[in-house]
């Protein structure tokens, strides 16, 4: 049977959560390999996932006065060094382009990992009054990061994503909006991809290389790995000093202005996958859902179905991202096929159904039926896709918070994590880099965020000392 | 005066075309130059253009089937090579990665010039059967050649396009597709661009590195010389041969399908400036203008003033993209700031306007003003914005027309183009690239296109022996 067929093909997540994660974006079809090293194809599929994503965030944006821009891909290599801390963290893992046709390149090029120097240079150049500021800039595009190990969407050479840049004339402006788009982050994750987030700041060690502070978003995975799914990075005004940013302000002085940069990439498509997945394929979350129902016609060679199909279709299509598969294949077939490609709900019509003015509704996430009349199709369908996406969140909640433990020192969180499995450990902190790296040692996780809004209290997890900071620690992708 | 300073800022297209060009590039801040040698920063401004050039074809793309994806950007050099025309045509101008990160790589990498061999590498991957195509693809990318002389929009190192790949079962269909996409292209430029641009087959030169025939839209600019605007590829089944793509047809035979690809540029944001800009800047179609109309108060510290403008704007901003802007800047500023930056309309609003119930409405092409009523104003800017496209089209199409010279032999090209100008020059060809360097050789023009659809007859311009084709020819971007 070719329904079974498809199923049996992926492998469980309890049985090799690595196999199934890779299953899911061959077998859904989101990617395929290429010859290019660590890069891939993203096919129409998968394509159509970042479309959504990059369709909701840019109104969001833009709704928040960001305007888009378009920097060049390369960087060069002198103007790579202008910030110290930068291009120490970059320059180890980017790729340069030394030759351009036949000529050697005496300054070569990098392929823009990210586009901090750039911005900064244009803003050098824009940038003379407090009446030029804030400059609020966003760019979609692709960056390369020379890394060793691959996986599709987590960790790739090439990987598209939003970076956004901002410079505000003052400190307190540009943290307000560093903390903004965070939020900003956190919301579209919960109310588009119905992923629960955690926000805090990074530690010192692990920030953004130039920046005062990061702040990031982290999600939970099936497997209780953390995946850190978008960063907010206040600069403030150290790249401005580096490349000699300065305006004119109210008072007539010239003074350095303060900076900002914020991104999310195409991770979101694999945090997707590791937060609503499941053995029998992708699970999407309605709002960024190619298709967000899918019409299978039962029994269509019988007269009236197709046209019915058809009919329920033009009605719906105003509304949602529909599909109607008329093609020759089984009905089993199909319901495999969406089940595996994550269409939120299948909706089923066959000869009986239409005699009875009604149609069978199957969510994918709970594989919940319900047979629904057919006048008001559009409020059900409406109705059902809000509740695959609470369903979802609430899901995705649920895992998470069941697998949050508070910790009070490493044996502890040692002993936890092998009863439970992995997962998220909060645990004070005092502060110190020796301690962050023993819990790592010790324990195996690592820092993921401190929690800044949750007071610190008690001994720090490691030495014993006066904690510091309430961090969340976790295994990372 | 303030508004006097920013027109005299540009250079007359009389007195400098190239200079006028640049002028505009920068003073209605579509680009800034970088420190990265033949690449720009797209500025807010002129990126929103091609976000709207986008948002049109995108929708145009996809009614007639097509699908995104995104390939890598970088192409192995073993992977360039498989098809002989096409390394030949593209190695001499590509960048090249030769280190990642501390790593020389052992086969080097070229960012992407164009990605046929990678879309190829991948067919082969997926197509295997009848039932795999047609495959309609298309990406939204940048790419890169290495380009000697650069200038902004119309040739540089680095720049944003649609690439569109589609692979076929027949010839036919593929012959089909390399035509409806020139046609799509043609009708955007009209409906969208305001922009009439002649349909053509390229001659044997002038086609793209590895294709059967190269079709392409041409344009005339205002200085008389063509811009290429768009163009669309038919490849028969030469990239599937040296790719090894098969797949079984519905006669279980193992053949080769065959290819297409077609793209546009930002270049089209040059053909833009070109076709309708003036000497006192930009001029923009409102179809992809970012501000379709701007509303101006005059004596906008009067009671009353800023409101009404306000409540015009809300009334307005559902149907179009309306800018009000209610700075400091004097009137008289504003209105030169428009200009320059090309909104097709814009709307005045005083004390006596108000106390009339009226505003004055300014048509930025032709600097047409006329006192129209406040109610019905969303009909009003309706209509006027259709005013304005007709009206560009009109003009752009007659420039074209006074600049068409139906020419004989060679000696008549030299003469017609020193007494009224460069233009496009239609003349027969015998089909032989000996005339066609010769033409170019003796009087400037090289060949632009074929007129396929008008019929050959006389003699070759070059050489007297008999006719095959009707060519146009100018001086080109």
């Amino acid at each position: 049977m070719a329904e079974k067929k498809l199923v049996e093909e992926i492998t469980s997540m309890e049985e090799d959560f690595a196999k199934w994660y890779t299953d899911i974006v061959k077998k859904a079809e989101l990617i395929e390999y290429t010859s290019v090293k660590g890069c891939m194809v993203i096919r129409p599929y998968g394509f159509a996932i970042w479309e959504n994503i990059q369709k909701i965030l840019d109104k969001m944006f833009k709704d928040t006065g960001h305007e888009n821009v378009c920097m060049p891909m390369f960087i060069p290599e002198s103007l790579l060094q202008k910030e110290k801390d930068h291009v120490e963290g970059f320059a180890p893992e980017v790729a340069w382009v030394t030759m351009g046709g036949n000529e050697i390149l005496e300054d070569r090029l990098c392929v823009r990992p990210t586009s901090e120097t750039l911005f900064c240079e244009h803003y050098a150049n824009i940038v003379h009054s407090y009446r030029d500021l804030p400059k609020l800039y966003n760019q979609w595009v692709s960056v390369v990061r020379w890394e060793k190990t691959t996986r599709p969407f987590l960790r790739s050479r090439e990987f598209l994503w939003q970076e956004g840049h901002t410079i505000h004339a003052t400190a307190e402006e540009a943290v307000e909006e560093t903390k903004r788009m965070l939020d900003l982050y956190a919301d579209f994750c919960t109310e588009s991809l119905a992923m629960p987030v955690i926000k805090g700041r990074k530690t010192e060690n692990d920030k953004f290389a130039g920046a005062e502070a990061t702040y990031a978003i982290e999600a939970l995975m099936h497997d209780g790995k953390a995946l850190q799914a978008g960063t907010s990075h206040y600069f403030g005004d150290g790249f401005a000093k580096a490349f000699d940013i300065m305006y004119t302000n109210k008072e007539n002085k010239k003074v350095y202005p303060h900076q900002t940069s914020w991104g999310v990439t195409t991770r979101l498509i694999g945090a997707i996958i590791m937060t609503h997945g499941d053995d029998n394929g992708l699970v999407l979350p309605p709002a960024v859902a190619p298709i967000q129902a899918v019409i299978i016609p039962i029994a269509q060679h019988k007269q009236g179905v197709l046209e019915k199909c058809r009919e329920i279709k033009a009605a719906l299509e105003n509304n949602f991202r529909i599909k109607l598969d008329d093609s020759d294949n089984s009905a089993g077939w199909k319901f495999s096929e969406y089940e595996m490609k994550g269409v939120p709900i299948r909706i089923e019509i066959g000869p009986k159904d239409i005699e009875a003015g009604q149609c069978v509704i199957v969510t994918r996430h709970n594989r919940q039926k319900e047979t629904v009349p057919l006048v008001n199709i559009t409020e059900m369908v409406s109705k059902k896709l809000q509740e695959v996406h609470c369903g979802l969140y609430q899901n995705a909640l649920k895992n998470r918070e069941n697998r949050i433990y508070f910790c009070t020192n490493t044996d502890e969180i040692i002993e936890t994590l092998s009863k439970n499995g992995d997962g998220f450990v909060k645990a004070m902190w005092c502060g110190e880099e020796e301690c962050e790296d023993g819990v790592k040692e010790k324990t195996g996780v690592g820092s993921r965020c401190i929690l800044e809004e949750e007071k610190a209290a008690g001994k720090c997890v490691c030495c014993g000392k006066p904690a510091k900071h309430l961090v969340v620690w976790a295994k990372a992708y």
